[in-house]
């Protein structure tokens, strides 16, 4: 079994997206936006089969863990209340896609999560995921302000409700920031990128994970620039009088395969432990285009992983393994159908 | 002949870290800052002698180009005054160094940097330290307000003055930020970093080096993230648009050996062409304890590019002739020298 645990609905009914357009400019002129539109199930399906199962079976994957578009989340746009109606629109989306095709899609909900305001929508939404929606996972943006991270560290007190939810809830959380709204940061070649080696050195200077023995947290395309200055982050930690990494983070941190070619899967397996490794494509997503080197798709990951020389248990952890026990209700759910 | 292109003076004599305490301190209460205070020759060697001098000899290197401390720069600091008089005191405390081992260390200027100030007295204390004090390059901080990022992309028109000066005068820069003012963004851990790999992709969304052909930019620690993710890279380059990385940025741009265990030197060499890497360490620097998996220290970067399977040639161009092309006024020196 092969569960991609990256994967964004990027080809929502265009119907969603004009309401988040018609959204932002209600807004904008401080007036009520409109109703959400009506969606079929059979426009739903369409950008589903032609696009992320289309591709699964192409690659041979069996599922996806997926979330709302991660560049849209947007949380710097409007104000909270509108970060709270964009939210339940993109879960309340993903909850159809899941029911449309329970075979292949778990649910990860998008947060309502918006710059200088307390977490306490966002853990309300994170519920209702959950509880009444099934989902399994949350993505938690380190930067709501879109690039000018005025958020504390994720190691501050201000985080903390979020993360006793989650830990009530069996849920980790994917560290995923959403579009930048600066010129000096492009979305999927830095801000994400730098996102992702941020969010480790935080969790490195502190000490979160005393407080929070079961959290989890996982760090996509893998994991930055992490796993390239290992040396580096292992160094770190020792001038910092911190334990070794494997210690002090490796017990809680998670990286995807978000890595779109050879030598760098190479070295993110080279270097981090199988344990912490989970298989993930982000597709459809960042980079959509042909690998003219090698006639195939850049965020085909699973090529990358394929021509590794890994034993079947190896195999068996990235994966599908290590993503059944970060993402316990997704375990317990294979479990109860049998897979 | 081996030149390290990535050294600081991180071990200047606690006189000139004092005056620059003091000057902060007058520019905060309003008042004139004190003189700068007379340091002795004697005092400069022994910090030389004791730390940089002898760890380049115990690990076989012979130069290095040398630059005031990166951290220290601080161009968030007090205001473009106290930028231009810190710059100026670390400038000629490095020609000191030089003078006292010519046959070692070559210099680097630091830049009175000052965020939504413009470049002129940059561009100045360029010209003074490359005309009068004879230095070879400079460090250029993409985001001189340490951690906010205010300026604009190095591909913006603001920073042309600079870079037409850099191709008059024949000297390279590399991108490096100072200090991190955020608690979000550690300094050597995650600011260095993402500024590395924020540069890079400034670059790529850009067309810099079709209006200056000749402009040569150094991204340090390895270039950040970038070749971890060079299929990324790539494949953004072919979303945007854009000619392949290796003739739209690889003619102008280089990285040096700064990641600080074997697996990264790997990836390095494997993926990014000989022609754009120079041997670095950043000793002393970011990283200066003994790695207790090899007995040996994290920064001691030689170890790592020995251990790959280089030819004499390919040697030659990582430890020195890339430095001598990069660096033209460094080149002609040592052909002076007959070296």
């Amino acid at each position: 079994m092969i569960i991609d645990c990256h994967g964004h609905y990027t080809t929502a009914p265009a119907a969603h997206n004009e309401w988040r357009d018609q959204q932002l400019a209600a807004f904008e002129s401080r007036q009520a936006p409109p109703t959400y539109p009506s969606i079929s199930d059979d426009e739903i399906r369409e950008s589903i089969e032609l696009n992320q199962l289309r591709l699964l079976r192409e690659r041979g994957a069996d599922m996806t863990i997926f979330s709302p578009r991660a560049s849209a989340m947007a949380h710097h746009e409007g104000d909270a209340g509108v970060s709270d109606a964009w939210a339940h629109a993109c879960n309340d989306l993903i909850a159809r896609v899941v029911d449309l095709f329970p075979e292949t899609f778990f649910g990860v909900c998008q947060l309502p999560q918006s710059p200088d305001t307390s977490l306490d929508a966002s853990v309300r939404e994170l519920r209702r995921c959950v509880e009444e929606l099934g989902f399994v996972g949350l993505n938690l943006n380190p930067d709501p302000s879109g690039g000018h991270w005025t958020s504390p560290p994720l190691t501050d007190r201000y985080w903390y409700p979020m993360y006793e939810a989650m830990v009530e809830l069996e849920v980790p959380a994917m560290v995923h920031v959403s579009s930048s709204c600066t010129p000096v940061f492009h979305a999927t070649g830095a801000h994400y990128i730098n996102a992702d080696t941020t969010a480790f050195m935080q969790l490195l200077e502190g000490d979160l994970f005393a407080d929070f023995p079961d959290l989890r947290l996982i760090i996509p395309h893998g994991g930055g620039a992490v796993p390239y200055h290992w040396g580096r982050y292992r160094g770190l930690a020792d001038m910092l009088k911190k334990p070794p990494l494997e210690e002090h983070l490796m017990g809680n941190v998670y990286f995807d395969t978000c890595v779109y070619h050879q030598p760098g899967i190479n070295l993110l397996f080279d270097v981090i432990d199988i344990d912490n490794i989970m298989f993930g494509s982000e597709m459809v997503g960042a980079v959509r285009g042909i690998d003219p080197r090698t006639g195939q798709y850049f965020d085909d990951t699973k090529r990358y992983v394929d021509a590794l020389n890994l034993n079947d248990a190896q195999r068996t952890q990235v994966y599908s393994g290590n993503a059944r026990r970060v993402f316990p209700r997704l375990g317990r759910a294979l479990d109860q159908r049998g897979l």
